[in-house]
């Protein structure tokens, strides 16, 4: 006889979140942006690192686009999601394999491949958890489409 | 105070549809043709894009048979999923990277990697979820094992 | 008017077991030894077949030790987990890609990467789930960076 770890609302907002972080990478790879903003609250931190750090959701957004619109088809797979809710907020952890596929001339058909940690902190809101802070961490990239920053 | 957003019906219906994502994938690495059919329903759609659309879990199954019987060791990785629950019908979106290792003479241990986008209609049936409608869509492919589909 | 297939208590288990899969997972990545430990009990098995099975959580912690010790970053991406409870026990079955970079004089760089198969056993504990089984099936590898297991 032992008791539940997870309630029936922890499991929800779990369930909630891991979409949310779904919803990021799938709107990249679908190049709608608007609902890549919606993922945000409107004044987020994007934090990418060498790639620089992007204040609220219509700058993170823009930021993306400028990246992606050298790409051709990109996919962005997440896998071993770790999600800590705290009443309402919540912190997770998820890895990233994202392949970009090469557009500009002499790249066409190369890949870029990105292994990376995202680290986000989300909170509660009227419209549902969304992402306040979200960080990327590259672990190993492979391979050059010449892209530009 | 916030309402949850999925409630415990619908969080087991969405732990069950990826459960049968997730064993359409491990069947085709087992080889168990038996579950791969039992994935699906009797009157199944799958649509494979350039690799054609096959009607029946039957044909289905058959359809991949042929194509995994070329290879050597599999392994269909799933990731990213996305279920959306109506009542009795379901709808979901999860990606691919799949590698096929080669076995043909010339090919042995070369590798074909495929990342793609399986889309899904899904209905409740009287032995649980079931897949009505999938498609692949590739969203890149890198290397060469000698398959002809 | 179906039941459930998945009871709220149910649900948390195996949340909670998926939790322990991805904490093995990102513990090796963060080289974090104290808590792959306690991703076992006392007295598991990790059964990694060419690489030895070894006894308990002190020396299956110390074998990959020293296998990671030979990496500079790695990433374990967990997909496709099935998890299977009854009672206090339960089995889990995921897929594994990982990679290695290489940190050796002359694999600087260079990456090995690894499909596979974790197989488990779980068992419930009063500190929560904890895997009493494991073993390793590689599907395939690809690289070299010059590890000696």
């Amino acid at each position: 006889m032992s008791a539940s770890k997870f309630d029936p609302k922890t499991l929800s907002d779990r369930e909630e979140i891991r979409d949310i972080l779904v919803l990021y990478a799938k709107s990249l790879d679908r190049r709608d942006y608007a609902a890549l903003r919606r993922v945000f609250t409107p004044d987020a931190t994007g934090n990418y690192f060498g790639a620089g750090t992007h204040q609220g959701a219509e700058k993170i957004a823009a930021f993306i686009e400028r990246a992606l619109s050298q790409c051709g088809p990109t996919q962005h797979l997440l896998g071993s999601i770790e999600v800590d809710v705290k009443g309402d907020a919540a912190t997770a952890n998820c890895y990233l394999q994202a392949i970009h596929v090469g557009k500009r001339a002499g790249y066409e058909g190369k890949v870029l491949t990105v292994w990376g940690i995202y680290r986000d902190r989300l909170v509660r809101t009227p419209e549902g958890w969304r992402i306040q802070y979200r960080e990327l961490e590259t672990t190993h990239a492979d391979g050059d489409i010449g892209m530009t920053l």
